[in-house]
């Protein structure tokens, strides 16, 4: 199609940029990657060289994706532990100056949680909370075809939400704070403790289909603090959708009919049968595609 | 000014039946209030003789607020505790076939949102959580104008987010809900237990006042599970404003003198120094004059 509309996408991660050149439909129809960096001024010089040939087909805006925490009204990177060389660098007005375009700049988790509402797992829904579980726990929310923001730009900041007053302590985190039980370091954390093994969710999943006992029982735990800190966000905000993503969701197969139940027995019967749990969809590309579609949401 | 835009706003409780005339700025303008009759067939025949007299100066639609369980989208009362007479009842047909009048129909806690919203604490805010605390703990979110309704119309149930997954059993609520602690009831209990006094809120305080060691060590753990809902909702939504009512807050002057540090101790250092918490300013008309306001509103 020929006068398909395309947009750039540009995700920037700790270790790689990827530049995505994606379709109405959220298709990727062309895709770049290339590792990231040292410094900010180098990393646009990058995109700008990885995008150029894009340009012609392309929309003038472009949104980038990348980690927190970033000060979203002045476009700029706050002091992300994945980016080092970064560090309150203003973002946007140097990406505009050197490419000309407009810049429309998200974290991560958000961007990701737009890409899943407009052509992902949510493609259908009219609100959905996209939750990460990966080395920490991030969420984006979308209500309404709108992009919940807060008002310091820190809604989903889901990872600090308060499930164990008595529970375990972890530095920059609350006292049994989500993250700290539920994500993807806790579980590696548990698997090292017990097992002596390194590699976490990877490992602990295999041991659970074998019906190691052990195993099951941190597996179970784990699932319980996962289904508490959803089973929050349902009564706080009741979304049609819950959306999974992040690395440990590869083990989606085996968690989720784990799950799912978890989360049923600790919401409001009402809401019982009426709460979907669903994995993301768009896989690695979350990031480009989900970026891309910035220029079209409404801040909330 | 004869020329005033005036609303009728009706808030059904438990005991009492409270009908406002409310001008656009949220002075209450007339006020009645009548026993609950014990069906909701009187009920209405009981709003229709409170209102009669506002007809000609009142905008055609009105505004209920009630308590909750309820089904918004039929307009239907599911099963509340306090109106046992009212259950199963389809409650905004049979207003509108009375009447003759259009028909918001609103949980009370969504109303007061909105009444505080327009016309109180939050007047000069784009989002708050209002957030009430008296026998149980509910909320009502307003996000840019619009009214956070949720997918099954639950959002805001907050009183069952669970903030201590080893904490205290409570029918009907999850283990270590957020209301199960940190309500009224919550408070009573303890009072109850400890002191053998059967006031609740308003006997602890007073105990406190006086520096009473047992009553601040109570009222201390009561403040922190307080605080852990609070932040909680604080790091989902980052709303710009968290706006406390409901009966227990009747000792703002000293709740929140302690409640203040102890959520900033448990939010992100980002945002300790930009979560404000107001006392509700509309009191105990603020059912009649967010019920007043529910035409105006969007809802999300």
């Amino acid at each position: 199609m020929k006068n398909e509309i395309k947009r750039i996408g540009i995700d920037i991660g700790g270790t790689t940029i990827k530049a995505g050149l994606i379709n109405d439909r959220g298709d990727v129809v062309d895709h770049r990657e290339i590792e990231t960096p040292k410094t900010p001024e180098e990393g646009i010089n990058t995109i700008s060289e990885m995008t150029a040939d894009w340009q012609k087909e392309a929309e003038e805006a472009v949104g980038v994706a990348a980690p927190g925490p970033m000060d979203l009204a002045r476009g700029l990177f706050l002091d992300p532990p994945n980016l080092p060389g970064w560090h309150d660098f203003l973002f946007v007005d140097a990406f505009q100056k050197k490419t000309g375009k407009r810049c429309l700049f998200e974290n991560d988790a958000n961007a990701a949680a737009v890409g899943e509402y407009i052509a992902g797992a949510g493609r259908d829904a009219k609100s959905l909370v996209y939750i990460t579980i990966s080395t920490g726990i991030g969420a984006g929310i979308v209500l309404n075809g709108q992009l919940l923001s807060g008002a310091q730009f820190s809604a989903g900041e889901v990872g600090n939400m308060i499930i164990s007053e008595e529970g375990a302590a972890q530095a920059g985190l609350n006292q049994g704070a989500w993250e700290s039980l539920a994500s993807g370091t806790a579980m590696k954390k548990k698997v090292k403790e017990v097992f002596g093994l390194e590699e976490g969710a990877k490992e602990l999943l295999q041991l659970v289909e074998k019906k190691d006992a052990e195993a099951l029982r941190i597996f179970d735990r784990w699932i319980g603090h996962l289904a508490s800190g959803i089973a929050n966000i349902v009564h706080v905000i009741n979304p049609e959708m819950i959306v999974l993503g992040g690395g440990v969701m590869q083990g989606k197969e085996i968690i989720l009919p784990h799950l799912k139940p978890a989360v049923k027995r600790k919401v409001y019967a009402s809401l019982e049968d009426s709460v979907m749990i669903e994995p993301a969809r768009l896989g690695t590309k979350t990031g480009v595609i989900g970026a891309s579609f910035l220029p079209l949401i409404q801040r909330l």
